[in-house]
């Protein structure tokens, strides 16, 4: 099997989000990393290539350059990783696209509605594909978990429960990584976006449900931060279900903790990203089963998305590394990529986002999603 | 020490929440079981009483005939259980307060707002006590919560998070526990009466804190249901904290899983009902602790509620005990019994069931709490 | 329903099991605790009686007098409860069986074989019930697992693995509970008789194997104490399955970790006292199964030996009570009470301890059991 | 940083571990694998090969070719994987090492003791590196524990409770996995060696105890199955310290079930690999705290065996993955590899199989350590 060949925008010295697409793109031996942009600061930029092993002419102080230069080369890069800032997200991967280039794209898709609009033209007009890393879609088990809804295990589905609960800004910190994302201008919004987008993408992706309108308390908790840190949000699904997401970066005592419950009127299923090697599974009237990562009780078809035998516990860079080996077989032609979330789930995201913002805005009334 | 004499109204054969309440009333052997008027039919009545050892000439056909002979009789009772449906309510209160007996009443309070506006009228116009047997204030871990959040180990609350899921109304189920409960004319209310009204409460207990405004989208998804069976709720709690309540008895898998999650700038705690023995507690930068009931290290006082060994797993029923020896304790002078449910707490349930159902009619509006 | 009458020795102020024995007893509401000779204290023996609602007249200074007035009376007791220390049980047993009076005695039988083997005889030759309180047989889901082997559920047992770990004696801990039990004297063994009795038994209970043959290595870690406070045991079971007991009284960070894993060649359970309302079941290749005390998934059968429905946990207390309901129905004539535990179990817990510590002193050699 | 080369020998088409360790060397991006014998089937070695990405030259049919040509390169190899079925590890083991090339060996070390003592040799004698992947000694959380006791964290250690439980040789299976694992001549012991070795490592990595004496009770349960699937082990180490290991490969229900718990006079961890991200500690006294991988609570030297923030799970592959990042560093030079398990551990593991089967023989007797 020949190896794609993929570059990275952003993802340089003391980045965070570019080390983990790296591993991703690492752990099964689909691609290599040989060009970059990996840094609006030059000499940054360069560093951080040679420490990547990425030669130094395809190491680049600019994202328009970079487009260019690799869609000319022979041998230019199959696919690039946008991994900046929110705000950034739209130049890079605009350009990218425009130049043929396939992109690999960070949530949530962008810091504003005018940007996101403007990828989706990008995307509309390039014959390049466009994928979102909603990264948590590729944990087995929540692909387990999509497929047996999808099946009618659970029957209708009735309630939905999403949480996504973290700690890290429960007082003002003030670092690289929280800098941003407390930034209105960098980042678009806070908890709703950094982390609200992922449970809400996920219900949807698992559910299969679109969403029909919802409304939102969001709030602030620490003084002086400018986005949201905490939300409550109601929704109203396809089919007459109904949700709840909440979203809170001052849960003290959460660490990452994703969890996804979903209750239909034949069965139930229960998952939490912090142990993601199980989730719980009950037919109505029958014991809940424990449902296992590989486990011999789902037959093969789960061992497509894991690579060790189960009691071996993946985690968060293999679930990640699935999105990097779709998008690999997707691009190599070897798949159709139907699982990898794309354009769709990004302004989906991007319409999560404005609704938040402007239910809470109106006192949490409820906001309609037209394209429902 | 000398045992106290309990009556009880309802709870004959084929009940279930009398023989709770008797069971809980005999644990710490502070009370007998004296006299009742178990069932609406005579013969009931009276089978039930031989079956209890309740003497035949204090087994009564009717509440109002019981109210007046044990309030006449020397060794008349100290205090009468009332466990009949919420409907059934007032009038048997009402006629225990007015002729000085105290009440030991289920919740919630009653069926309508008249009802319960006339118990309050009772309970303030008598001299005997009224206690609401909001259980699961009862276990020792929620009481220790309640402590550490007064003490302020949690620094100041901000988010409160709060469900009560079930599944046994998933289908359309038809027995008698059912059947009242589901009958708007005998409940007042589905989901968020029966259970809802008990994460309020426990959510209130704990937290210390009153409920400014609430929305709830309340939802029945069993066609042919009268009432709610599923109930999404936002609050807004005194002092800017904000909360959720999930209430549902169609969550498949769910047996009676009741958890109360509260969230501080300083610290959290979590618990679950169906493992009540253990309670998370986190410190914010500290690795999470698991207080156990009666664990050395949470000091001599824990053991005020325990009767065991830390290890030694109390349940419900202790709990539930733990009201009957409080008040118990209340009758007989030995102790203030400030941590008993009384009438604001059961008027508050009263607020919040007006209020889901009112919020709910109006697309989930926000309904104040006038009180507050 | 007419209660029993209830007798007790030892137990008074200050005792920890004889609180627990009439919690168990007042449960189900069926016995009456009338008389007891609480102390060999005389001054603390009265006080307990009144303390405890005993008439005066049946508060006796020596259980002799007591087994011979109570068994003259009329209205004498049905049954007595011996609740002393170990070396304390054979005087009482033996005289309130000769005198025809029922005893419900605690674990382990005696503090000596000597004794074991007297009350074995007094057994043997009197028309009066004995019963050894190893209270864990109580719990309901444990004896829906001994039902599950029964019917072949497990297959053919191959490995069972029991634990019970404690911490409460890790240091030098002087107190009335400490004391007895590391005074061989008193006790005639550490860990072993305390806690490896119960582990042994239940594990005999449930897999429904006696043990052919064992090998321990008992040790004492606190300097000074006189007996095992720690003890790894192998066994060798009928048809050939094998076993482990750890039983620990200094294993930091346990409370009362009492579990049992049993294996066999088409499925297995796990089970931990400290939660003991659920129960892992696994049919090999299928997900494991949560089973739930009381759960309708169990059917109806298990609703045999609890109170309240699934999720409403119940603990130590209820399961101690079966054994007490247990034993009204057998003397009353209303059950067989084949599952509570007699002086089989009891010589059998004798046999227990007394070839741990055989083996232990010959480098923990085999003991074979004679009578397997 | 330059990319060190990796070799392999073994890790065809359809074996299992060879993948793994090539997953493992990715993952940190330190190693590139460019050359192999991974089949002694000559076609299956160049097609598994092309798969790879290896270059044919540096494909070969024989490991002695290979150990030749790779260590007269000047571009060769700076380390082997040696990953075949333990009859094969001496023969390409010291071909390596005698060619001076640094060699990582799957576990256990050998299928025989002759085998073992002539590898021993081979290190002995050579200026290369020798790396034994007990993988498991990887985990960020495992490192951790060690740390704490030897800081003298839990005091002076008492009791070690190890289990390595699985169900997948419940069965008389016949796959390639099974086969030879189940084959005294390719795997030279059953559960004991390919699992016990690791129980066994880990106990003795952590605690940092040697041992001094094992009695063994070893069994097959499979009829016909020519080694052990079931071993109840008891240990004595230094300092007194007691031990227990459980390992099965019949035990239903369990996956990859390796639980850790080490008990001192002051405190205690308990560890389960299946959930990895997560360790409890207990003081003597307080409450046990759940530690998280990479948590906060742990100050940050716990950073460097991590990737990812806590509450986003590492699993299996990047504990495995953090010995082929020390093995990096140690043989580029930046670190000294102490952590490392090496010729050391091997021969301590061969003891140990040794030392069960003999004991086992003779009707599990005590068989001492003279090395210790």
């Amino acid at each position: 099997m020949k190896k794609l060949k993929l570059g990275m925008v952003g993802g340089g010295k003391g980045a965070f989000i570019g080390g983990v697409h790296r591993i991703a793109a690492r752990i099964d031996g689909k691609w290599d990393l040989v060009a970059g942009a990996l840094s609006s600061n030059p000499e940054r930029a360069a560093a951080s290539a040679v420490e990547l092993g990425i030669a130094p002419e395809r190491s680049y102080d600019s994202f328009e350059v970079m487009a260019q230069q690799e869609a000319a080369r022979e041998d230019g890069i199959d696919a690039v990783a946008i991994v900046t800032p929110n705000h950034m997200h739209a130049g890079p991967t605009i350009a990218f696209l425009n130049a043929g280039i396939n992109v690999i794209c960070d949530k949530p898709l962008a810091a504003t509605q005018e940007d996101a609009e403007a990828i989706k033209v990008a995307v509309d007009t390039s014959k390049a594909k466009f994928i979102l890393t909603h990264n948590y879609t590729g944990y087995p088990l929540i692909r387990q978990a999509r497929e047996m809804i999808a099946r009618g295990e659970l029957g209708k589905i009735r309630v939905v429960q999403a949480e996504y609960a973290q700690d890290w800004l429960t007082e003002d910190t003030q670092n690289k990584q929280a800098d941003w994302r407390t930034d209105p201008n960098m980042s678009g919004a806070g908890a709703i976006g950094d982390i609200g987008t992922h449970a809400f993408n996920l219900l949807s992706f698992v559910s299969g449900l679109g969403t029909e309108a919802l409304c939102a308390d969001l709030h602030c908790f620490v003084d002086g931060r400018k986005v949201d840190d905490n939300a409550h949000i109601l929704l109203r699904l396809e089919g007459g279900a109904k949700g709840m997401i909440w979203a809170s970066q001052v849960a003290v005592g959460c660490e990452n903790s994703l969890t996804l419950r979903i209750y239909g009127d034949k069965g139930s299923i229960e998952w939490n990203q912090e142990n993601p090697n199980q989730m719980s599974f009950t037919r109505f009237g029958a014991a809940t089963q424990i449902l296992t990562r590989g486990g011999s009780h789902l037959g093969d078809e789960n061992d497509r998305w894991t690579r060790i035998p189960p009691g071996h516990p993946e985690g968060y860079l293999e679930g990640f590394a699935n999105l990097y080996s779709d998008a690999a077989d997707l691009i190599s032609g070897s798949s159709d990529g139907l699982l990898l979330p794309g354009i769709d789930a990004a302004m989906n995201g991007m319409w999560f986002i404005a609704a938040c913002q402007a239910s809470s805005k109106n006192d949490a009334s409820w906001v309609h999603n037209k394209s429902n």
